[in-house]
């Protein structure tokens, strides 16, 4: 079964994952190109939890560059440490969707928003237990994000479609599509992990929930 | 690229995940008919492993069954307090694969193995670094601990043919086969997160292994 979860705008929060210019901006090194198409998405629900009051914290990946927080990453990405480096024009957040004042920011130095972060500590300190995911890539940072909320026992609401992958060559299996990727983690993510909805329908949930709340306080 | 590590026997774990009576025995709840065909890979992989002396540490999700250890993981599995529980014919390892002296068990109460148990403690204290996972469901269990493992700066090998997992209904963006969820799975994970590697490989690199470390001790 997939879950359903109510939105109770004082415990939410939108995280957005790794809207950086590094995979966003075209011409960059890991440049993802279905990055265009969720930009608007996230503009419209980061608009409307801010005025929701909903917190929106912006996950960046980001390293120290000098090698020493990069072990495994480095086996898979051997450029991490000059395309991810801090302080770099690589990993801020896109124009497009740049962060307001009161919205947080939190740097990671892997894929996973709750590996060596406070992220935990931020979401916990405001009463935060839903979390509402965006982002790319969708099978490897917000994936992973969903998976460590959902065993630290967040509800999670994923964006079916204000996430973005991109197709992978033949690794040994055949190759695969953007579209094969985001269906199959998608399926995976709502049969056993979490809530898995799009943008609009959240959207309109945040709204509604402002009108009741004010209507009762 | 992908990744490829060395096996040194003394730092090198196996980890079998979930080869439980409850989803590797017909007509049990959660029954998954693919894990019949990694049985004999994992038979052949555990004896390669014991014959090494590296450790077999099998996973089992098993729950309290009073209800107080499944929040989310209740959320989408509604009946786990009575499938997945502790002491239960259910949650035993199935007979082909029965744990030997020496081997080590570990109860998770939710999908990754270091999620609420004392797995990294288990393996920091042996020194172990790099962790061979094999088991079901491959998407589920085995991804999410292959995942943990790697954020954990564990050297992860994922065996492409000793890991099962079964299709899905159409949740929103069609039916996925379980050939689908595989190849997206292996190709994700050696993509971005670990080895990646067929089962007759790694027993073999043990083998090896062994015949190096033997001679020149």
């Amino acid at each position: 079964m997939s879950a359903k979860f109510n939105i109770d705008i004082h415990k939410t929060a939108v995280i957005v994952i790794d809207m950086q210019n590094v995979f966003c901006e075209p011409g960059q090194p890991i440049y993802v190109e279905e990055t265009t198409g969720i930009i608007p998405k996230i503009q419209e629900l980061t608009g409307t939890a801010r005025q929701a009051m909903i917190p929106v914290i912006y996950l960046r990946m980001a390293v120290r560059g000098d090698g020493s927080d990069t072990g495994r990453l480095k086996d898979m990405i051997p450029s991490v440490d000059e395309t991810l480096k801090k302080g770099s024009h690589h990993v801020e957040i896109i124009k497009e969707l740049s962060p307001m004042e009161g919205d947080v920011i939190v740097d990671k130095p892997f894929f996973g928003g709750f590996t060596g972060t406070d992220l935990d500590t931020i979401l916990r300190g405001r009463g935060i237990d839903t979390l509402i995911i965006c982002g790319t890539l969708t099978n490897v940072c917000c994936e992973t994000t969903a998976r460590q909320a959902v065993e630290r026992e967040y509800k999670v609401i994923f964006l079916s479609d204000a996430n973005a992958t991109r197709e992978r060559p033949d690794m040994g299996w055949g190759p695969v599509s953007a579209e094969d990727i985001q269906k199959v983690t998608l399926t995976t993510l709502a049969s056993l992990f979490c809530q898995v909805s799009p943008t609009s329908q959240i959207v309109h949930e945040i709204q509604e929930a402002c009108t009741t709340s004010s209507s009762t306080h």
